[in-house]
């Protein structure tokens, strides 16, 4: 209820702050009997952590999870499971002169009315380093959702203006490959190497930018979302826009539906050589009624441009006084590579959760 | 659970199908004490109701909501309310041709499959009518925003590729009053008459259009919102997703802030001449680390065209066979003048809710 | 979170005023596929409803139940069904002299200090004629529960200090058919009698008295129920306890198994003659570690005696002022005869949930 | 939803088996402001963990309680606050003999039949381990109903049939040091010599007893509670019935109370010395309609006798066989004197859920 649990049936609650202890997370609700990857879940939370490349934060944090309970002799027996991931750089001085004056565009002055009391170290529990968790949880759920056929693909499809093209790659292993050989994260290899000359442009201007991500979802079965409130996309929606940053989520032909006609955005339905049921197109991004049809389903991401820039910027402090904050610290310049982790775990989170949903729909 | 319900204090749960007896709602956690003004409840319902005007469907219902319960004297008692509007016009006979079609980008095939069964009179529960429920409870939650100075207003911002002008009325009656004078509830005069004779054309045609609405909501206390998961701006990002035919949402920047640098981007804050706290820009729409910041929040969705259009279509049977569908019956040529409403309504719902979840924050 | 739902998948809303426009359910997250008998519902509302004996109650109500939505051609599509029983004989006079009294250990105090607003007409909302809603939910879950094999008996045990002695017969139709043949519904004819007499002698003197209800759940599954919190027992209990005057509940050994030993209260496993494992006895009422072991599911639930007697009683008024409140109006003299439907009802509810939450255990 | 979390506004989720690298607890929902005296926290564990007396296990677990997350500077600060105790003691050796069979009247059969798999040391995640996670969280909603001046007391009142009479002694902390002046944690002196003489008694036989544990709660506000499901005495039954091995709940006149006639068991309001309002007697125990009305809240629960004695007993293995467990290891001979802490736990969690609920109830 105070916001920090996501899903109804593949439940996830998480914890910490930035630096403090640990960050962790809780997953009830995992069926027993899934084979617990830990290599797999170590592999994600890599892809996340800071210090990865030039183009992200040089904080250093070697993101080790732990897993402490629900797990036995390698599979899920169906209780809790919790896992654990310790803070290890937490060099707190950095934040000391923020103490009291508010961050432009970050949470300092609305976490500070709403509680009357912040933990100001690193943004405390408003920190991005929260989505950890996140990945950590995802990436059970992935190896459900794997088990299953079913396969979750994203990559960093924007950065600023630079858009790259479709990428036509079905199978999922090499998307990931391709995308995994440039830092940016970007499955197109000659639009990766325009974003990271771009990001690094940035970086040394101090600045920072935005970007987009698209996420695939394959061999999604027919049936998954629950009508009127729950319905699929939206639940999507809800996961993504809960990332830090995200600022937009469309599904299938999104904004740019809104300008179409009936006549060209109507996905006809058809049976493939097999038999199966398919449509022509898809604009409709594999969900129908709030309801998977058995298309891939596609979604895009927008993140603004990170808060934390290295300029000095005017404020006001606690006391609602002018104030200037200077530019000093740790930043990311551009925050989607390390965000297609990220927008992985929640789709894959809110996929299993509809999945075991959908086991009550019939008597 | 199965997806219908919304909200966790202030708790709507729908029923009903587009050709059964009615439709209705019960509102669970409406605060004892709000007076019901039950006009204003009808007046809304009248805005979103079928056959207002020529661009809108010309199925007649009058979408006469009756409250049966959790109120006395005039006020609520803090029981539940739940409200019913019968259903009038039920001619099911024009849908018997499609009784074993699927129909193009409908939810036909999608709740055929999960549920082995289907009502397909009208579209039955995947019908945009279930939305009337929502807007009579609604109306409830802008009844007690209203008397704690919430204001929330709505208009068409697009239709295809017809963008309106920002809109400066500050007063929310005043807006409500000129997007009131023009049947495609466009606030700007001049582009309100180009959105028409655009539709008419469209529906002239037996086509559909897609289209824009956006919504702001001032006097917005701060602190709204749940850190996390449950981010105000991703609370509202799911209501919004959660209406027939909405395939996007942004808030803030939105889609466009991922194409800007944070040097732009950040909002900075300052006070203003009564010493309110407020920022220079308002990127953030309102909402900072996903809690209200007391600027005005700002968001835009986008609704695809309407799928059933006046024209023959390619489609297959419950069998899988190839089959046709005919262009006949009723259907609104553009969704967004009648979604105006409804956009406000779970806006209403959503900041109903955190108002009382915010409650607790604090000892 | 107002407290007018119970369950988590198979999930009721109830609403409706003892004296207001009707009262009703939203039955959430019911599979599709379910026979919709009407008549056996409106069977078990009967049961419950006032007036159908000497030793109830003398208001008229039929208690007719009318489905708005959720079914097609007789049977569950898997949408919330919406069931509405409109209040008949509203005699609101009857509690005007009651306006601005608290009637004793009625919930009139509470209600009134906790709303700042209170519907006085029969108690409102807190009326025990909620309860019709819930019966009428119950039978829908029992017709799911049956198409299971599951059947659930209640029948009343105990009234004042009667106990009825154990009763054997296996088969839950003549078990009901034999309770039915007397208007306390008690399954043991002998103590039925006593227990008639002595109610009716009750009554005579403008008094009431409390009693209580056995319940028996045979042919349930192994597996159901969550552990921790969400144990079988304990979700059955809530769920008894939510009902008014309901002062405890036991089940399997109950209060008396406190004051065993280990070596004679432990159930010790076997195999019966089909193979199937049972328990030699069955001090664990069917659940361990708060799941079902395939064993009869047994439990007991103790009423107080109705608040309301025909004796003038010394209470206060709204202002805190000594006042009289007298003894006029109607009342059940005993209230478990109208119970046992409502018992089984709430029975199955937990029942049916958590036979549909089970079907996430396993992968 | 898989029952590992309790409470809606102030929300646990626990997690841990009884031999896995730890148990802990996430309070969701703790109000930012509350001051955390870790020593208070221990030191409620410390009555609650093994091997503290004769009369108890003799498993050694020194329970040291550490905070992960969401207190800064001594006070909660409205994030999840993470608690974590280490297992040290996990002779999971004495556990090996009873891989393949099922103890009597123990969790063993029905999780290997729910989950198709099971964690057997020490009974996983079924064993009452886990509320000592409870007992943590619990003692931190105590503290914040400290803050509010509400006590909560509970202690031994029966074991066996040895019962303690009623103890008045109105001063919490008065009640508890008589309380824990005897291992047996009962407020009688006379009475706690003659249990602690049974128990060691049944002990020595290698057997176990039940008892029953009463609960007293003061100084709570009225309003307290949801009508309908969630009444304030039906989710205490819940939370008490939820605690591992009870078998029984009632509050106020409980199951006595349906022995006797409205007349004696109707509690007339009046007012006290200082002008509050009052009722004669308590046959309510405190709660009237499900809500609060200001007198001391008054409950007892049942606890059947453990099941693990150290007495030969037949059973059956995994594939049906019939087999013999031998009586080895360490075990509770009566688990009330360490439920003491659990039952107090589970009440205050209960209350400060209902406290932070109630703040809905108005406009």
């Amino acid at each position: 209820m105070a916001g920090n649990s996501f899903g109804q049936l593949f439940r996830i609650t998480t914890f910490g702050e930035s630096h403090g202890e640990a960050i962790g997370v809780i997953i009830d609700g995992c069926p027993s009997g899934v084979e617990v990857d830990l290599d797999y879940i170590q592999g994600e939370l890599d892809k996340r952590k800071p210090g990865q490349s030039k183009i992200t934060t040089q904080r250093k944090e070697s993101d080790t999870v732990k897993i402490l309970s629900g797990t036995f002799e390698g599979k899920t027996t169906g209780t809790p499971i919790a896992m654990i991931i310790p803070n290890e750089d937490q060099r707190s001085k950095d934040y000391s002169h923020n103490v009291d004056v508010f961050r432009p565009s970050h949470a300092d002055y609305t976490y500070a009315t709403k509680y009357g009391i912040r933990d100001h170290r690193g943004g405390g529990r408003s920190s991005a380093r929260e989505t950890a968790a996140r990945v950590a949880a995802g990436a059970l759920a992935k190896l459900l959702l794997k088990s299953q056929g079913i396969e979750i693909v994203a990559h960093v499809s924007s950065v600023g203006k630079i858009d790259a093209p479709n990428v036509f790659i079905d199978n999922a292993d090499e998307f990931i490959a391709q995308r995994e050989q440039n830092i940016v994260r970007c499955a197109d290899p000659a639009t990766a190497e325009e974003m990271i000359a771009f990001i690094d442009g940035v970086r040394k201007d101090g600045d920072t930018v935005g970007g987009k991500v698209s996420c695939y979802i394959k061999n999604v079965p027919v049936g998954l979302g629950e009508p009127v409130f729950d319905k699929l996309h939206a639940d999507l929606g809800k996961a993504m826009l809960s990332i830090n940053a995200v600022h937009g989520f469309e599904f299938g032909s999104g904004f740019s539906g809104s300008e179409m006609r009936g006549s060209e955005h109507n996905d006809i339905f058809m049976k493939d050589a097999e038999g199966k049921v398919i449509t022509r197109t898809n604009f409709s991004g594999g969900i129908q009624g709030g309801i998977s049809n058995g298309m891939p389903i596609e979604f895009k991401v927008a993140f603004k441009p990170v808060a934390t820039i290295m300029h000095n910027q005017q404020t006001i402090d606690g006391e609602g006084n002018a104030a200037e904050i200077s530019g000093k610290g740790r930043h990311d310049p551009c925050v989607v590579p390390r965000a297609v982790p990220i927008v992985e775990a929640m789709a894959a989170l809110v996929i299993a959760d509809h999945l075991l949903r959908n086991r009550s729909a019939k008597i």
